[in-house]
């Protein structure tokens, strides 16, 4: 049976409250996402909430009645609140909300399997959660191995970038790693490290991609440095028309994500 | 000489911050943009802020110096302030920042050279101000000669929208419409209409683009009405190979506008 808590001051409201909080989140190894479609996407790759939380006026709603059926028989807890504390825990204004409570669940680079997609995506510095949940939806669009953060990136698994990545935090892997360790894993296989830079007259059009093909996006504001760029085996440009000499990082990382796609098709 | 303002009381200061909402917006056609490098990429297309905001720490800053003087020589105002009064004006915490206000320059349809471009960008129902302002900013890389915002849209003048564009607001036209507005004054003249669907199976690699396409973009969550399919000259669909079945709209947009571009190279 569904446990009901309406009270603001309810200690576990207070704990997913402050999952919003990078803080909170490093220290207890779980996170926060919200919305049904998210919420189901992450359950047909085999993820539930450890709790759940729905409001009342969406209890019979088929997809919340699943999930919070399939939460409980997994030995999590599902719990029935008011739209005000939901919209607290959502920071949206929508009583048909639900909002989960997941494990953390980073990826490790010896786990990955190279071999199983031609094409992934690396991240340097990428400051932006809007950024890495789109770029995570584009990962999950073109089919790719996964996603490599190098350095200090936003975190993955804050509010803002899993509503972005729109459930593709629960299908493409995520692995958080520095560049030498990146850089010394890539080099023990095969694989083409492709970088997006200013400094190179070969156009990203020109270049044949090989598979598996890992696609460097530099920092948002500054690329990326040097020694990442000298690392590469090749460096591509794409066309700068226009007066600002910049693309969003997520729209430069699409545009190569679907350019490397055809060409391994081709 | 400048003007020095140190109270958040002072009816400017409060007419600035009510800016960031869409009424006051609507109200007196003025909107604020932020930031030395959207300034200064506005004031290399001729906008200067008719009022605008800096902090006495940056008052030696070449550029702020400079931008202060061309707005007092056009017949605006240039105002130092606190770094609090600032950062609570542009929402940042930065005593760096600087902040304009400018008149809003919507374009109109009549107003476009469709020959000026091969490439147009036509958005419907676009909610999102950060999607709109990447899509901007995408504009301007590749040249686009403007973007088309049909029915209800997202402000392109909000704080969100102008910060995402990079600056692009003020080098790509904006012309706001409605669909049927539109569609009469696109069959005046040459312009392939490209619809971006799920609903079709021509790959968007396989088209042959005239120029000047014009690239519609359906509504996020939504995609585009039956209606707006069927007026398309040519729907295109790109490769979903995951398990989301979507795309970020400003990322289908560029990678779009992309191949668009390449191909009308070739």
């Amino acid at each position: 049976m569904p446990r009901e808590i309406t009270a603001f001051s309810n200690p576990l409201i207070k704990y997913a409250r402050d999952l919003r909080d990078k803080r909170h989140r490093k220290a207890s190894r779980q996170f926060l996402a919200e919305g049904l479609r998210i919420l189901t996407e992450a359950r047909e790759t085999g993820r539930l909430p450890k709790t759940l939380f729905y409001a009342a006026a969406s209890a019979n709603h088929a997809l919340v009645y699943d999930l919070s059926f399939a939460v409980e028989a997994a030995g999590g807890e599902s719990i029935q609140t008011t739209p005000d504390i939901l919209a607290k825990l959502s920071g949206k204004d929508n009583p048909q909300a639900v909002v989960g409570i997941f494990d953390e669940f980073d990826a490790e680079l010896a786990s990955l399997d190279r071999s199983s997609s031609g094409i992934w995506l690396v991240a340097e510095r990428l400051r932006d959660p809007g950024n890495l949940g789109t770029i995570l939806r584009t990962g999950d669009a073109v089919g790719a191995g996964g996603l490599i953060l190098i350095g200090e990136c936003v975190d993955p698994f804050s509010v803002e970038a899993v509503r972005a990545s729109m459930g593709a935090l629960f299908t493409v892997p995520v692995v958080r790693s520095e560049w030498h360790p990146f850089l010394a894993w890539l080099r023990e296989g095969p694989g083409q490290l492709v970088g997006l830079s200013l400094d190179t007259d070969t156009g990203y059009r020109e270049v044949a991609y090989s598979s598996p093909t890992f696609l460097l996006t530099g920092n948002e504001a500054h690329g990326m440095p040097p020694e990442m760029a000298a690392a590469c085996d090749v460096l591509v440009k794409m066309p700068m028309l226009g007066k600002a000499d910049s693309l969003n990082a997520a729209v430069a990382t699409a545009v190569m994500a679907y350019e490397v796609l055809a060409r391994q098709a081709a």
